[in-house]
């Protein structure tokens, strides 16, 4: 059996790949502050779930609530207290074994996919655990001399983000395991008012040799580094996301059932596996074109001017096809967005936390043109999630297994609806197989880049 | 892939099999007095159960604490309430579809694999609709005018059968969910002392033209009829199981490495499963020989005193190959039990709740020959269950699947340790697949019963 | 995987079960004239093949029409020559463990699965291999002493046997084969004209404590052994096999669409595998119930008159159930034959090579009454195969394996249109798991047999 | 089950892409010459299989080599003949079915895994369908006036190199066929006397803003295509391809053991698959470091001085890690080969038939430095199989599914000692799943391209 395309290392990974050391000034009291930050958004994610909801991996991909409380606990502990406090013991053995995600040279690991069947510890125990660490951190941090604790910054910086990418991946998660009840359980929030799309627009970009990747300042993954040259003739995107409006008509066209307009991957999974519209549409009796949707908030008809979510690459790809245009790579996505100034906007999402969902586009920011490209779904690209030229792994522990996972995946840029504040970026590169569709990810359409004309 | 011998249709089906009305005499008191009795010990056993521990199903053979808890309340609520409570409606119209086990007539059923996915409701809600059910069945036995109460009380008193039977597989399930945790958790109970093995005995049997089958007076499944003639040549049975001793012994003298001893089924599932021991036996380092054991009481090393425990029907044949045996039919053990004036001994188990596990052998009950005949472990036949000759499904709804299950499975007979009380007796067919392990089964061995021999 | 239903064991076993010597008296002259006959017809059935047919392996059931013809030769070569041709050597070392079948002590195996993959021994060099065992099996029959022959000819009979068993293999594999293809190929024969089903007569048996089991004299496998006892109520027959027109009707009733018929193993398969009809049988367009049935005399109109074949045991008792009668038990079949006079009929079938097919019923014998007993269908019973009390494997190399295929199959008794001249007897227990649908398999239904009545 | 690394969609799709009208000049003439010694060369590469030979399908990538032959034939029946030949009829209905490979508008297509099932038309007779269609392209050839043939032309050039894709994996496909018989049959030629390793040179190359892709003029397929701008750093590539005694020192160090070395999706195939060298290795009794090669030219010891071959991209990637180096990207690659001065060589192979297996290093053409570059082995390179940057799929009905396979795939650059002769070219771009291992790739290391760096 293939095990090319399971996501499996991708969720880890995403918060696993060695950072690179930024320019932002940290001091233990700031460290601190944003520990607790970070850490109490974690639980705060966490508070409307019951023990049972903690529990439960209803497939392969996902991973328990209480799982991920306690493996990013177990980050904090196995990189920052284990070499550095004193007199350091694991606060429970079995949590080495437990909570690791894929790092071999920690040690042996517990099977990814039997992740729901441990029932202890609970998902109090991991309460308990959580907090015998942020004490333990928090007393670190207060007692070692400047000079270590500049060392230990990066470490724990990186935990940050790392934590972040599992809050993202908890709700992600938690909305599928909820998918599977009948009874149709409300994580949290309400849905908006129907809306209809708006008209898209198309911003032009003039290519050239570019240059993308992380400038250094402020923190990044390794694998947006090392800044590189690459030539990219005119090209241009839609200034907004595709429209669950618009994918209604797709669907109406028989978008699922035309072989031409597919990858023949994508087709072999429309037919195996019965795909007939995004992975939580589901059509009540099947009958009359009546489409509703699995939210976080529960289930409702789907709404045609929000943001179309939770397709795959080759839907993506497919819905492109079909509309006579074609996804973006990721360097045009990236050069466009920090044309358009919105390179540098380290914005968050969840700001949004009365729907837990993708909104419709409202107004770009001033004097940008593109719109909902950080906050409502990561954007497909059709680059493969590939190293960047001169790429190297960072030494250490931590960088012991930089790239990976690069194969097989597809690079997703922007950020979405349950992205944490202050977690995305232009140069962010997230990446997930091409058939991945519980992951909340949507479409932005290009055009133009043919060699020797300009863009229309 | 076949389903042929998934055990999916036996946990329920061992309930399910309807009743042959008996001779106990039921009044409302009565009644009412038994079903207290009854849903309190399912409650007392999920009791040291957390909320994580009761919504794990570790394989498709298991299902989790709440679903079993639930399920025996759907089966009131549908079979007793449904039709004969005054304006009858349903406590939650999911539960209808999520606690359903098998019953098609009753409308489509939640996937059997898939009840480890099913956070809510919680164990607590379960509690309430328990708690809803008993109020209601309560009501209604106690204004029932006497002739629909006689009329009725055949279901109620199934329904306490059923209920034992969930409660025996809430222990076997809940033990396979422990054993997946690398904590090594503990139910209940403690060890016994280190004991050795006493001398097995043979008990001689004369056999002929003897009848096998519930004789009605009291309650049976629809399986255990009619009573029927059979032939059988003159036979002995050993006194006691098979010990965890003899069975040392078997794997020391390469029991598993020794294709002649098994059936090719079994053989083929040795390889590829890798069997080396007793389901529940593992050995760390896999260096000397030293064996442990899950059991419900933590993992200890295995008690060569007690009987063997968690072994398949392939295994039990191959045992009794290599120790120049055999196992018994189906008749010769109900035969011989009741030859032994043990037949009408509704004995209960799990009054030694101590260990929740096999004891050693203790002498037989006065005026009996054979040991460990109900209290210990389910014992394989070599009999297949099939029909009784003349054997005919019931009318009416819970007869509806009759004898459905009567196809590539093997009777066992007896009890074990986690039979409620008053829920075993001799003509009791009890049936697992030939590969089973999880389940509470041991071996009894046969010799004998050759034509125009007599039994050494 | 489970590989308890696996056909895999079956075929091989069907011819080495080892044998018990019988009266047959056999010399020098007439066992080679035997000998050259039962070789000669393998080669016969073989001669309408292509190379190419006689390599595709269409299933891991089905073995290629080249390995059966090197196996029966490997048999003799491996048996018979081996340890009795002074300075022995093997034809071809790998042939050794290309063309063993099950036999784990002759040394490893090749995967059975892969019989298919092998190219080389081609189909050709079979036939060579075929004709070097043949004459140096003369040279020693005819050279050796009498006392030494006679040691030598239950082996001998043995292989005849063995062989005559992969003949009716070779017919019911390369049907399959040739039933995978567009083309629509045929073997040989021509259909009959269509007819239709006659009544079915019922012949009534008394039963009682009867005796069932090979007497001795002449020919048997070891799994007719030992003869014994057994209790039968009064039961009766239907004198003639189930035909299609009454499978007909039963599909025009939504035979494989309610659930109710069903064993529960049997529905999943139902549901899981699509099953509409029996196994060869093919709606072309699936629209107005007209069928057409893969023979090996082509594809042709499903003729109503023909005994129903190719299903499976759960189809079998399905019928039966619609029908309102049962399966016999096997010791019910082979009673019944015998008291009607067709106990010691060793007949052959394939003599009508016409259609190698079953044919409508013709008259039973003269002072019979059933009809259809040896020459159509293997007859599915309600009995699974396990061994006769007392049963004991015989010592040596051949009986190693005695018994081991004894799980997770049923009886099938009779004799089919492709069961080779000579090969079939009343006590003779073939035998496939309940799924199979390759085999030439039919139904005969039984009534009665039920304790404290008499047979309608 | 996932389908994107599949191979099926490849086999193919190698031959499929439509091509790009050239400039070659062709004749009524100069075609029916290229046609004869396309359509012979086939059938040389056939003779040495047997009828068996030609019918097995050892696994899902491979196709029969009767297969191969017909397709291609079906190929010129189905895009030459059936749209010019006045009164077109099929040779055979069914073989329209059988042999069809991925056309989905061309109709119902015979289930690729199945192609091993097909006996009939046997070997011989597609002989027969070959001989029928090429008579008839003859016919039509001459016939058509010069406006229809011209515009016929590129169809039967792209025939042509549809063809020769197949010569090349009829071979690879033989070579896993006859690889699973234990007779360890030999296809044709003989072993090179053992060779060491010469060493290995760097060719440094500027880089810069490049042009990639056809530049029109002759044949390509549309994957070529458009040309366009690419920006490459200096960079360097090895002067010949990685060798078997290279290969062994990776396999002694560990290579195939240590999860460092490995992408994820690789490291788990080694532990899944238990690679421990490349696909054809093997080391008999596994005991001291003897290997083993299986080759169209027999079983023999492993060659030091030749390049490895059937290795997957996962151990390419592997080696170069281990190798402190790194695989070429495709662009790499084709800059490096043009500059070299080895663009234009459309070279072939297969002339060494003596071996059909790659030979050591010789001397790089004159005035080149790039050796090994097209005759033997497939050269991995870490890009992704996408779209070129304004790719189009040309209309009509062979265009149809351009570009379907660009995904999960990775490109192979150059050529194979099985490539037919004027088959190869420097923008040819081949394409393979990460994990292949059957077909006859190899590894040729890159180093430097890091932006800000000459190459060292």
């Amino acid at each position: 059996m293939s095990t090319q395309t399971t996501p499996e290392h991708h969720l880890e990974e995403a918060g696993h790949a060695p950072y690179s050391p930024g320019t932002t000034e940290w001091d233990a009291s700031s460290l601190t502050e944003r520990y607790a930050e970070v850490r109490g958004f974690t639980e705060q994610l966490a508070s409307p779930l019951s023990p049972e909801d903690q529990t439960v991996q209803s497939m392969p991909d996902v991973s328990p609530t209480k799982w991920h409380r306690a493996h990013v606990t177990w980050f904090f502990e196995t990189f920052v207290l284990a070499e550095n406090e004193p007199g350091f013991a694991p606060f429970q053995d079995q949590y080495w074994f437990l909570f690791n995600s894929y790092y071999e040279a920690v040690g042996p690991r517990y099977a990814r996919p039997d992740r729901g069947l441990i029932t202890r510890p609970g998902a109090h125990d991991v309460g308990h655990y959580r907090g015998n660490v942020d004490t333990r951190v928090g007393e670190l941090v207060a007692t070692l001399d400047e000079r270590r604790l500049n060392g230990l910054t990066p470490t724990i910086e990186l935990g940050f983000h790392h934590e972040q990418q599992h809050q993202e991946l908890l709700l992600m998660d938690i909305k599928h395991v909820l998918s599977r009840n009948p009874l149709q359980p409300v994580y949290a929030g309400a849905p908006l008012d129907r809306c209809e799309p708006d008209d898209v627009g198309w911003v032009d970009v003039t290519g050239g040799l570019v240059e993308i990747g992380h400038r250094g300042g402020g923190f990044s993954f390794d694998n947006e580094l090392p800044r590189h040259q690459t030539w990219l003739e005119p090209y241009r995107l839609a200034d907004r996301l595709v429209t669950n409006g618009e994918w209604l008509e797709f669907v109406a066209d028989g978008g699922y059932e035309r072989a031409d307009l597919w990858l023949s991957d994508g087709w072999n999974l429309v037919k195996e596996e019965g795909w007939q519209a995004p992975f939580y549409w589901h059509s009540p009796g099947n009958a009359d074109g009546v489409w509703l949707e699995h939210t976080l908030h529960g289930t409702w008809p789907v709404n045609p001017g929000l943001p179309v979510s939770h397709v795959s690459f080759y839907e993506a790809d497919a819905f492109a096809t079909w509309a006579g245009k074609r996804l973006p790579t990721e360097a045009e996505w990236e050069h466009a967005v920090v044309e358009d100034g919105q390179a540098d906007r380290v914005v968050g999402n969840l700001a949004d936390r009365e729907t837990f969902h993708p909104r419709p586009a409202s107004p770009a920011p001033v004097g940008s043109r593109l719109r909902q490209v950080y906050g409502d779904c990561w954007e497909w690209t059709q680059s493969a999630y590939h190293p960047y030229p001169g790429f190297q792994a960072p030494a250490g522990a931590i960088g012991e297994y930089n790239g990976k996972f690069m194969s097989n995946q597809m690079v997703l840029r922007g950020g979405c609806a349950l992205t944490p504040p202050g977690h995305a970026r232009a140069t962010y590169r997230n990446f997930f197989p091409h058939r991945s569709r519980w992951a909340l990810t949507g479409v932005r359409l290009a055009d133009g880049g043919v060699p020797g004309q300009v863009a229309r």
